[in-house]
């Protein structure tokens, strides 16, 4: 039995708990799911290991792999660039894992043109207020700070529609049952079944 | 907040344990998931009641129903008329219920033409051994019989690729977490959502 991954794009504002939803999906290190691995030209942080955290390479390196088409996605983020190898989710996907890719709506947007069957996935927080509490943080930050961190928000989730689905974070054990049947339902789907269970469907419909 | 159930069609050659999967799935009563009770002019058998395991029915209403439209799926078997009231499923989905059609697939492709959003799911035996073993019962019945109940089982799976998720049916209790994963995920499309949480997401992109 070959199976094959899904790749999902997670996108949300921040405050929606996009990425403790993630590390407690992956926090006993499943064998069928990961976080994609993008490549950047910023320096590591202390802590951050090459391949795990990130691909490091050199303005020069990410500018021939974007060249080369490498990337599904890319992105110019206060001039350090981020980017995502379609090769290395290739691969990833044919060990039958499941990829993961924590990006933006606009990032999101490129994936989807380049890989079609990629599943969407929208956090959304359960109200203005919460999410307002959430941005506010341990009230350190001006208002102007705080109202500007609320517009990029609302801005982020405006473009919730071009996603699969939609789960909305208000118990993070609810949200978090929510992202497991949406993953578990996508390895039933008749496309991933007709893969993973070829030898099986072919032996069942013998004459 | 107004949620709408979804329409779940589930079909499965005899032996795949599509029966007990429902069984299984509503065996606490869960308040937001049922069975269709479909309408029939077959004379109720002791024990069953109108109205909860049949709609019972004259021919000459069943019939009168058919030229009214009211049916989105309905068959002769056996000199009897079934047939599922649309009136009936649209009444328990907008209650917010999500409702079971156990039909074959013929009566599931008819569902799908009137209404195109319904989910189909379709249960696979594991292998064909196991599938003889488990239609063959207990050694009572003769070669041909489970010759031809074969042969109709391969028939209908046959069409397994008409339905949008399938589950193979080995382990149960991991079939039934899968039906459970396919329920839950299809409360979360970004449609379902957008009309469960049309307030929230009001509130949420307001300016």
């Amino acid at each position: 039995m070959s199976t094959r991954g899904n790749l999902f794009i997670v996108s949300a504002p921040s405050g929606a708990g996009k990425s403790s939803l993630i590390s407690a999906l992956l926090k006993d290190k499943p064998s069928d799911k990961q976080v994609s691995v993008s490549h950047t030209t910023r320096k590591p942080r202390p802590g951050e290991v090459d391949g795990q955290h990130y691909h490091f390479v050199t303005v020069e390196q990410f500018k021939a792999l974007i060249n080369q088409s490498a990337f599904i996605e890319w992105a110019e983020v206060f001039g350090n660039f981020y980017g995502t190898s379609k090769s290395v989710i290739e691969q990833t996907l044919n060990k039958g894992i499941d990829v993961f890719l924590d990006i933006d709506w606009q990032g999101g947007e490129q994936v989807k043109i380049l890989m079609p069957n990629t599943v969407g996935v929208f956090i959304l927080p359960p109200s203005k207020a919460e999410l307002e509490r959430r941005l506010t943080g341990r009230g350190q930050d001006s208002k102007e700070v705080i109202d500007a961190r609320m517009a990029q928000a609302v801005s982020e989730m405006s473009h919730y529609t071009q996603y699969d689905f939609v789960i909305v974070n208000d118990d993070f054990d609810s949200a978090l049952a929510d992202l497991k049947a949406i993953i578990r339902s996508q390895r039933l789907t008749c496309a991933s079944q007709q893969y993973a269970q070829n030898d099986m469907l072919n032996d069942l419909l013998a004459d």
